[in-house]
């Protein structure tokens, strides 16, 4: 097999991890496989970079940022090139550029446009093991470009597609993807499979395993990626392709997001256009809306409810107070988006209405639901939400 | 003017620092200059990074050592053209590569072979500070490569001549090059001219300001390199080219070098290439010798003295004992060889004379002579090596 490897920030956080690091990458190329490793840089080592451009200026060039931070992934694969080489297994570091990642310009927050893997072909042939600097590219006039947060992740999903490798193991400090968060519920369990688009959907619930952009790019290329941890043997969670899972599980896991905020307007005048206003002047200064609800009120003005994140709930306040679109306003920011996932719904009925029921049955009143082909969230007071995540859970048996 | 300015890891050991070295340029710039900066990696950065690679192998890969060290220039060009421009300098950082900085392939100890100054000369036209990060290039095949120690001077030196500039400016901590260490003889003066030769003839006597590598590749590009600190406004040191000098001094400097060792073969056998076998076998092992004296003995046997550096003095006499060339063998590591350099000895006679009886007149026996068309160095007992220095200062009235 053909494997890539990737190992974040902490997996290679200091000397004697990135020694962890090279033993876990020998015992693949022992096993027979061909490796590509894909490494971020030293933990801390670009929040520093970042704090010493910001000594001199708030607004630093993107370019210059981009070859400022470019130099921490530069240090962790030459250090883990010479400690595989050193332990019998040669090994050759290849920065960005080396390993032809090329990105467009758009510094910071590049996108990887095409991978030339010539080289990395010709090396892999002669039986080296791969070490490429995460999270960098060049662009076509020749400039170190950097691909944002999560850019290592990204690097090793573009390669992995780029060689058509069998695999693109992701390695963190978590063992995989769980049904539910374990400290809410310890009968959580790792998820062993799951599709591309049920991931998508727990990563924007707040499971923060794996960024969105990079399952989005895994499956536009086909990768099969894999979520384990660095710190033990564990087997991680397979991402892949929904025609790979046989046993579809109606239900594959129960997400919940608490940095949710609820703003009520009664009494919003029932003219067209008014909901459009206050949606755009809201996108305009960059709140992000996620739920709307909107009920007809018992004269000819409605009722409007929709969710931002808490964090942008004062921006949100004041934007409505301003527009001054209704007679009453309510915020609430003790609230929880409770979401179940699964591929399973698509070809299931009585999902929701399970669900439903289930909450009805812990008297927890939802106050909001929306639902995709995959997907129910269900807004409820805050202070029910573990009760919610575990009775779910139950109800659907994921611990099964 | 188009100057080259190049700051040495102490100058840009901090940020604070890095601050500091923005203004001087930036002075340089109000000034009407055009400014092409190179940097080194902020102090200890380089040493740090060498081991962590030690910590991995005692012999790692030369290729992987050079995407290793080469990020710690990459960091501080980048930082400092983030605070030029934040002061209202447009700046613009390059990697060795992007400032065209071509190699042959010997990792770590590569040598500029030439220099693309396509991209550098259209910024500056542009009218924008170029930061080069030094000590760096590429090799032919697309690999960062590394110029070994002293590197940043050799990238400042070949990108000054590269475009031909008018000054390759090297900031260190000192104020530039002395008639003599002050710390010996507090009436030693500053040199404001000293020619190529002198210089290089003061290095290898061991003023470590600048390495020879550096004025050597001044000398063939024809670069005017001048030594100053970057931590006052002094003038510095002007290193140029013997014609540029109008008033030229006899002796220019005196320099005093106590990691001396001496070596003294009573009554070696006189027959042929019983010295050629002395010193290919030390060669051969690595042991430089410097002066060499021989006499002819009282019978058929000779006396042969050398000198060798005082830390290679044991493996000398490893070698000595085995060859067992002579009846007797004497070792002394108190000496210092004290010279006195000046390129108006050429035209002069009597210099040589001169230092011998200034010595005389101190009780200061000379125990080993060697001279060069430019230099005379007298090896002589360490206990009076200052004194020796104070005496030629005073004689050649280097006050002045």
């Amino acid at each position: 097999m053909l494997i890539v490897q990737k190992y974040g920030g902490t997996s290679v956080g200091d000397l004697e991890r990135i020694g962890n690091v090279a033993s876990r990458v020998a015992k693949a190329k022992k096993e027979g496989h061909d490796v590509v490793v894909v490494v971020s840089a030293m933990s801390g080592e670009t929040n520093k970079l970042v704090g010493y451009a910001q000594h001199f200026s708030e607004t630093p060039s993107a370019r210059e940022m981009d070859i400022l931070l470019s130099s921490g992934e530069r240090v962790t694969s030459a250090l883990l090139a010479i400690a595989l080489s050193e332990m019998g297994f040669p090994a050759l570091a290849l920065t960005g550029r080396q390993a032809g990642i090329y990105t467009d310009d758009v510094h910071t927050m590049a996108r990887i446009e095409h991978i030339d893997n010539t080289k990395m072909k010709s090396e892999l042939a002669k039986g080296k093991v791969i070490v490429v600097a995460g999270f960098q590219g060049i662009t076509e006039d020749g400039t170190v470009s950097t691909l944002g947060r999560g850019g290592s992740d990204l690097s090793a999903v573009a390669v992995a597609g780029a060689l058509n490798a069998d695999l693109c193991e992701i390695y963190t400090d978590v063992d995989g993807i769980y049904t539910t968060d374990p400290r809410i519920e310890p009968k959580a369990k790792k998820i062993e499979k799951i599709s591309y688009d049920e991931m998508l959907e727990f990563a924007s619930l707040g499971a923060k395993v794996l960024q969105n952009r990079s399952v989005e790019l895994a499956k536009k290329l086909n990768v099969n990626l894999v979520t384990r941890s660095s710190f033990n043997d564990n087997e991680g969670t397979l991402i892949t392709k929904e025609e790979n899972i046989m046993e579809k599980p109606i239900v594959s896991g129960v997400a919940v997001d608490k940095n949710q905020a609820r703003i009520t307007l009664r009494g919003v005048s029932d003219k067209p256009g008014i909901a459009a206003e206050i949606f755009s002047t809201l996108a305009k200064n960059n709140v992000n809306v996620d739920m709307i609800i909107q009920n007809v009120g018992e004269d000819s003005s409605t009722n409007l409810g929709f969710t931002v994140p808490e964090n942008e709930l004062e921006k949100a306040k004041e934007i409505m107070l301003e527009l001054n679109a209704a007679a009453h306003l309510e915020f609430d920011s003790d609230i929880a988006k409770v979401s179940i996932v699964g591929v399973g719904m698509k070809s299931h009925s009585g999902v929701a209405s399970r669900a439903f029921e289930t909450l009805a049955k812990e008297n927890i009143n939802i106050e909001m639901i929306s639902t995709s082909e995959i997907k129910i969230s269900m807004v409820v007071a805050e202070k029910y939400s573990e009760l919610a995540v575990r009775a779910l859970h139950n109800a659907y048996e994921m611990y099964k």
